[in-house]
């Protein structure tokens, strides 16, 4: 065959150190704060929800950071991930442009989210904890971490949001195969919970909630932490294995992008994506455009304000620097959950400040339409999230038909869709719609941005 | 890292020829016959219903056949699909053996199925056909073809079990996000569905109603065949490709097989890995166990009769002369439909009589205990299916683990899990069972049996 489809790395090629954007940036991002003294917040402050291996990594300047030999071990079973050129779809679009597509899916739990769930057990379990507590709403990420927590003998304890955790039993069945204990939330086991469900016993609950309760019990016992699974800095870094192996990648394939284009909610798959590519533009070893795209629905970076929010809804987490529709937002009901967060990872918002990237937002229904494309072309039914990249990627490589460029188009399909496909048989039916959000809502939920504003 | 745990090829290293074993077998096996005349039917006779491409395929008997370059370039997609070493799964068994596993669960549809979905489209499409038909039962051979015929263009129409398609919504929608369209069978579009619904509105259908359906739109047109996903010689033909390449990346490991062992419904995944193997047992370059292991539920092999009898429930098929358990067998309802077949490949049976290879049945519920243990190891929730060869696998490690023999078994891992997570669900909540086939059934079955016996 003259063509070749995808390239792949052997396990002797998976990146050894996870790479920091952080000493490479013009300036560094502002630090978070304690939202009771206004003063940036240290470690140990941080101690009582994270073991210090991890903590170390949040605040680290260094420019790369080894990958213990436990943690390839465990990457092994599905890294390096492959690289795709999509030859079938560019031929359907009838496009000079040259699309690539990292492939996450073939993770166990299916995303891009067991890159960073295994060195967050793996330095927990180092420290001697054996109980992980996390929050879940579409479920990608629980799976994930009860996964990693499978291989280290450690409990995963989840919350799960409650409508999702009634809609979605596959995820919850997943995560109890991984061995993981699952609880809708709002549950009875926290003072949190227990506050909600008596004021409303129906509560469909909220990631906001979820945080809460997952964070009242690893603050409330010292031999249980808590582990997020997007925003921090330690999350992206352990993320970066994506773009350093796609760097390799395009290198077999003779070819460097024009365009990095991810989907970003929190920003873990996007910054995992990019950063790399960001330090080799910085370098001045390439120019491209690095994009990021968010759904129309939760326009945080398109659209939000840049200013000190909390992290969660409740407003339990340190104060961050970031692109915010307001800390009590809630996006409209669409389906890519992974999408659904009113902030930014503060390290993303930083780099968008620098313009060292640009943003997008695209209608969820231009999206579905992408990834029912690039499933009857490609074969890979893609999570509803990575489809605003591909319908970017796509609008990118029908412009090249229009000018006759050859682009090289690179993006991040951060996960698969097989559980899924309840959203895309609405689709299909017609029963997806667009939100077209109000300038109201988001100029609303402003105006309660927490003190102090620095 | 010292221990390899992923063993891959490159496109270049993709096998160019499927493997037919019919010629190096001792003796040639029995020929399916007319029901009428008791005659061996001819490629005439078949015409009706498969291209003359496939029907060559069929009654070859080439060492070798070449795989169309169309084809190759859609396998890599997919393919080579990696070969794992379960080094995880050895350490939680302790056991000195060396477990390998060859992972179909990377192809678009999540099984091996594509593998032959694939060159079917392909030879119809050669030969003009714009429109296929089929049954699918658990709906993973409906999703293969639905894919293969969206690459090529064609209308692929699916007659999905009524049981199946009220309970498994998800696979249903992956087949129409593949362009598919789905009817529940029995369904008011042909002369068999409408005859049962009369008889009982409230069918909740079987794959022998399906096939007649499918069967039925497909002979009464000239421009629509069928397409079959298992039992047929052309189908274990084009699934060679797994042993083939299983072969290559036990070399890359410096290993060859004591035991090879694969799940076994109408035969297609364990031909497929097989019958590579048992060329080379024959040729004298190995001396390998070859293990098929089928459900308790459904023991075709293990206690069937070998003898000529009708490939679907309804008697519309010529006389196949395989293991049987009576064509009007109703299996216990167990969670891996895929093994729920009253046949078996004419060309298994064969070598089986021949004593090419063993066989033996397992419960279900040690099949989804090896299932939970094995992703609660390696990561990978298998499909109900394949977790039949991997309890044969681990009971085969932990003999080892007494006897302190270094054997090397590989298995076949044909699919994931993901739209079978109900089914986990059922086992982990203790609501699984097993059936205790008895014998009586098997008796009465077989007092059905067809004429003529030859």
């Amino acid at each position: 065959m003259a063509q070749q489809t995808k390239y792949l790395l052997d396990e002797s090629q998976m990146p050894t150190h996870w790479y920091n954007l952080v000493p490479d940036l013009p300036e560094p991002p502002p630090p978070p704060l304690h939202p009771g003294t206004g003063q940036p917040v240290g470690p140990d402050d941080l101690a009582p929800l994270f073991p210090m291996g991890l903590i170390l990594q949040e605040v680290s300047t260094e420019q790369y950071i080894e990958i213990p030999e436990a943690v390839r071990e465990i990457y092994a079973l599905w890294r390096p991930s492959p690289l795709y050129r999509a030859r079938r779809l560019e031929k359907a679009l009838d496009t000079p442009a040259h699309i690539y597509y990292k492939y996450e899916g073939v993770s166990p739990a299916g995303s891009h989210k067991p890159n960073t769930a295994v060195p967050q057990a793996y330095y927990n379990a180092v420290e001697g904890i054996r109980r992980l507590t996390t929050e879940t709403g579409a479920g990608q990420w629980g799976t994930a971490l009860a996964f990693a927590c499978s291989l280290f003998d450690m409990t995963c304890e989840i919350w799960q949001v409650r409508a999702s955790y009634d809609q979605k039993p596959y995820r919850r069945s997943m995560m109890e195969v991984f061995g993981g204990v699952v609880h809708p939330s709002p549950s009875e086991l926290t003072e949190a919970g227990r506050k909600i469900l008596a004021d409303d016993p129906d509560s469909p609950g909220s990631l906001g909630i979820a945080i809460s309760e997952a964070v009242e019990v690893a603050a409330s016992s010292d031999d249980v932490r808590y582990a997020l699974g997007s925003v921090l800095n330690h999350v992206l870094l352990h993320q970066t294995v994506i773009g350093e192996e796609a760097i390799r990648q395009l290198e077999m394939a003779g070819e460097m992008p024009d365009v990095v284009v991810g989907c970003v909610g929190g920003g873990s798959n996007f910054g995992g994506l990019a950063f790399p590519f960001i330090r080799e533009n910085l370098a001045g070893n390439l120019n491209c455009e690095i994009r990021a795209v968010e759904p129309d629905a939760c326009p945080t970076l398109t659209r939000g304000r840049y200013t000190y929010d909390f992290g969660d809804t409740a407003g339990m987490t340190p104060l961050l620097k970031m692109h915010t529709l307001g800390h009590d937002f809630v996006p409209d009901p669409i389906h890519s959950g992974g999408l659904r967060y009113h902030g930014m990872s503060p390290l993303i918002s930083h780099v968008y400040e620098l313009g060292l990237m640009t943003a997008e937002a695209r209608p969820q229904t231009e999206c579905f339409d992408a990834g029912v494309r690039f499933a009857r072309t490609e074969g890979i039914v893609p999570a509803p999230e990575p489809t605003h990249a591909l319908a970017s990627a796509i609008a990118e490589a029908e412009r090249c038909r229009e000018t006759g460029e050859e682009k090289v188009i690179l993006t991040a399909l951060c996960g698969h869709g097989h559980l899924d496909l309840a959203a895309y048989d609405k689709y299909l039916a017609g029963e997806v719609v667009d939100f077209e959000y109000p300038q109201e809502r988001i100029d609303d939920a402003l105006t309660r941005l927490p003190d102090p504003q620095v």
